[in-house]
């Protein structure tokens, strides 16, 4: 049985694993005031181009998500986001168990528009009864999207203006953030983002980490007593070096992109193959998923060898799946998967 | 200048002023507990048609909803709503703010459908990760709706039946109930909101009191400790007698009903001039509120006379109002109306 | 059977009322944009000679606690109170559903001492791990407090220079303000209240209102945004004129310093006969709360003519109950319960 | 330089690490849904006496206890802790930040008392206003507590008793629970704590585990939709199964009371030393935490050779301090601390 159902099916790269081995007796203080966390840190800021950038370490996205939006949000804000963004979807209603209403915009391939962000702020307050609505405090986007889509330089650009024209912080979901860096296509690196962006975050957990995400806010002081919130929302970890020296590798030796690259390099080699053998994607492949529609008989011939995430029902005729590579990814199931379809 | 820009530009019917000053200087226990309220509690079972019934006195509708929302749901729950309900637009947050997702749906006219609400449940359901999403945990409606539009008996019965079949509760935002039961068209009656309904409230504030909400359950028991969620939440008045005295007096001789009508009579006298000078609706009139499509021009001239709330722009060219009626409207002023008109 | 159990038995101020009556059919917009708000506003801010304020009207204590309260802290932030104060007794955790510890430290007769408040909040930012705990964000206190004792001047400076050396915000709850500031032994004004506080309220409620407190925000522009707030926490009223009605009048001709001076006359003369007959009182009698203690024998005869409130149990043998006084309080019945004691 | 100042310094016992070393590679389901959280979840059910159990893995303390008394009490509810306890002092306001307050009732050296616990909550519902007050909805006790003291089975049966009584669940916060258990002198077993507690958990960050909190709820079903409310407050790991791992490996051929044992066997070598030299405990030292007196000139001395934690000053003289041992402490470095001592 093959598997290619997610990101996150094994453990962590195993550079990462022997560090943690290396160090497993040091005896480190707790809470990431460690040396690990801080070289972390300095790792990531050089890589972000950002030396003065705060950076966090959490270990999941739906934490990480719920913690910085309501970190950042005044009580009576709310967070734009795509229909399809994963806070919108897929997070149990962790912004708004924080207080806050997440307010849908329509989104192209999981791609929220500048010209829609605009207009709905505008909008919003030309409106007669404003004051007594939700306010847009904040505009989410993942990179890549829940479709595994990519926003370009410029659409990044336009969005980072329209925030910075609104007064709103732009926040970067990027718990898949390698594999949209390493996309052969893209324009868009880790420097421009810290300098289009509020704040964002670096996804450990699905790219070579056991888990973690480092949460970089460019510009530092913007959330006041931040410790304190990431405690109190329990997101610290005591030993907060496992998360330090779990990034220190990845931003060390190029790592993160080296093994993203594998992850991209295997997706697209399925994405040929996928093509050439005449399948219709769901939405236009970009990094490490591809959303394919298949017939059901030949789902169900598939699926009984293969792992794959089944996403929605196009028609009563159609299944689309997921299939999803990742730095764990090896070739030669690749190929029995491109055998296979 | 005359005024029909909403339901409560006034303040009391006259008979419920009178109740106050003639009790003003009595000596009544505080928090509900008088018996002036229990009085209006009786009279309130008893116009429902449950004599079982658990009544609670609140100020205004957007505590009574996030009050009644918060008291009702698990954490994990939302409350599905029309896309256009008032809990979702107009009270600025107030329902995610105490944790909970308004699970949007489509409506038609203000209205949600049976269909669409079982369907979303089914599905929700159905869906692989639906343990990993927000749960419908209870149905919401206003009756009118926010477009002044009414559920039909047969709608409201499969309404219920569809919430009974999921069990999930179906919670009905009456802030102008009085203007909906008194409707020429209606077949919805009180008893029958109290048979089809697990949570709804008689509004006050917009039909003849001063401010005041009253919630209905019709089947006791459902909310423990409902009288501390509603001191909790800031809702409980110390002179709670104010409450009771003033539904008391709504609900004796069929004052609330009468006033009501008042209100109904004169708008479907504005319908009919409207439509004899071929003005076009925006939805369908059925109670108090009607949505009306003028030129731009037309609009210009009258809202030098006349205050109405502008609601949207249907077109460049146009613009849609909203006229209001309510008990306090006099005739002479809707004869005035018409005649601008 | 007389009644003084508390200071909201009756309605309102008879002028109030009369107010209430005159302006009834009068149209006016909706959530205090009307011309009895801005008037009434206008009034507040010169009796509290701070000609900046923000005032904001709100309709009854709990509420008006927790909006405040979580309108000015940040989420990492708890407020500081008396263990015996309102919010950390009587509200049914209403700060804390808002997000926020209630960090209670001990307090002489009901009052929270300057030299507590410095200590804790000093103490708090040496310990070693303050970063992982609730911080002072807030101080609270009430005056008259809940046992109807006063601050002094000196008291109140002392805490508003702690408040301002360590950045935290003074609140003052005043539901009963009124009969704080016509305590004959005081030297707190309402102007020294307003400069020595960064929040406060002005207690309707149980001072000649229906019902209604009068947030005071000295300098302006402290909390973004807080009518949506407002809104959100389901305080605003829709008919909001009837607030600024009933301020406006107690706020003209003096009538709330008139009527609140009587409430405190008549509890003097109290206090002089129960002092006569050699009771003993729990706390210090500085308002219109006297708190006395009883054999239980004596309670028992008395309770069959007189409604009073049980405070608590000194002993076995003892009662303490409350014996309050308002504006509404007649002579003949004070002399009559003199008679009984 | 030597370091006791927690028992959260080093990684994982070997075992833990080598486990996932040899299953990185293995692909399977994520969210806690694969093969080594379902056995870890067995053999913890086992060694519980619990075949019915719910067995939940959660990442950290802070976010367990909230998680936990947020899913388990209702919107009025608190939670009585002792004034020590860390869900009171140290987890940054988590549990307010949830909605509910923490009860702190007085203790004994860290300990609640079943009689305390039986006053408070009889003296709550006997009190005249308690319905406009935080009910008492769970208890929580910490096991060791936070002085490092333990409960004896005598008076873990009556707080049990005590909370079945009022119909209020007891909480168990075992952080440090194997050092409990391995306690030369206890009488309470896994089992007692299963049969006597509503919900507890074994605490594995600092008893063997990288990190890991395994929840046990003895009686399933107490709680609708655990799942969604753990995904919702981001507590739910991706790749589950690192929980399951650990948990699987510290319960098999009696790991976990092992590692215990021997780091109790290393406390009680201190404390024997430490009474020879005739130091002073701040409290009754029972497990691996020990917290010593000391004159400020002789822990000016230590301080230079040995990490410890300041505790707090008794008085100007005096400093305690906290010595933790744990699994990872070494029997040389405990010679070479009672060498300095």
């Amino acid at each position: 049985m093959l598997h290619f159902e997610s990101d996150y099916l094994e453990g962590a790269h195993p550079l990462v694993l022997e560090r943690l081995m290396q160090t497993n007796m040091e005896k480190t203080p707790g809470y990431g005031t460690d040396c690990y966390c801080e070289a972390a840190r300095e790792k990531i800021r050089r890589a972000c181009g950002a030396p003065e950038a705060e950076v966090h370490f959490m270990v999941g996205g739906t934490q990480t998500n719920a913690t910085m939006i309501t970190a950042m949000l005044r009580p009576y804000e709310g967070v734009i986001a795509a229909e399809s963004g994963h806070i919108n979807q897929h997070e149990a209603g962790a912004v708004e168990a924080g207080g806050h209403k997440v307010l849908a915009l329509p989104h192209a391939e999981g791609k929220l528009s500048a010209t829609d962000v605009d207009r709905y702020i505008t909008d919003f307050y030309q409106g007669p009864s404003w004051s007594a609505m939700v306010a847009p405090g904040m505009v989410y986007i993942s990179h890549p999207t829940e479709y595994g889509t990519l926003y370009t330089l410029g659409e990044l650009e336009a969005l980072s203006a329209v925030c910075r024209k609104h007064h709103v912080p732009l926040f970067l979901d990027g718990a898949r953030l390698g594999y949209a860096l390493a996309s052969a296509g893209t324009d868009v690196t880790l420097e421009a983002i810290a300098s289009l962006c509020d704040v964002f975050y670096i996804g450990g957990t699905k790219v070579g980490a056991l888990f973690g995400e480092a949460v970089v806010l460019p510009r530092p002081g913007q959330v006041k007593q931040l410790d304190t919130i990431i405690k109190q929302r329990g997101v610290l970890l005591a030993k907060g070096r496992l998360l330090g020296l779990q990034f220190d590798t990845l931003f060390t030796g190029g790592l993160y992109m080296r093994i993203a690259r594998h992850a991209i390099e295997l997706a697209d080699k399925i994405v040929r193959a996928l093509k050439e053998k005449g399948y219709r994607f769901l939405v236009t492949p970009q990094s490490n998923q591809l959303f394919v529609v298949m017939e059901n008989r030949q789902w169900e011939r598939i699926s009984a060898q293969v792992g794959l995430e089944v996403w929605e029902y196009p028609d009563e005729h159609h299944t689309a799946v997921r299939i999803a590579t990742s730095w764990a990814t090896r070739e030669e199931d690749v190929d029995a998967l491109i055998g296979m379809l």
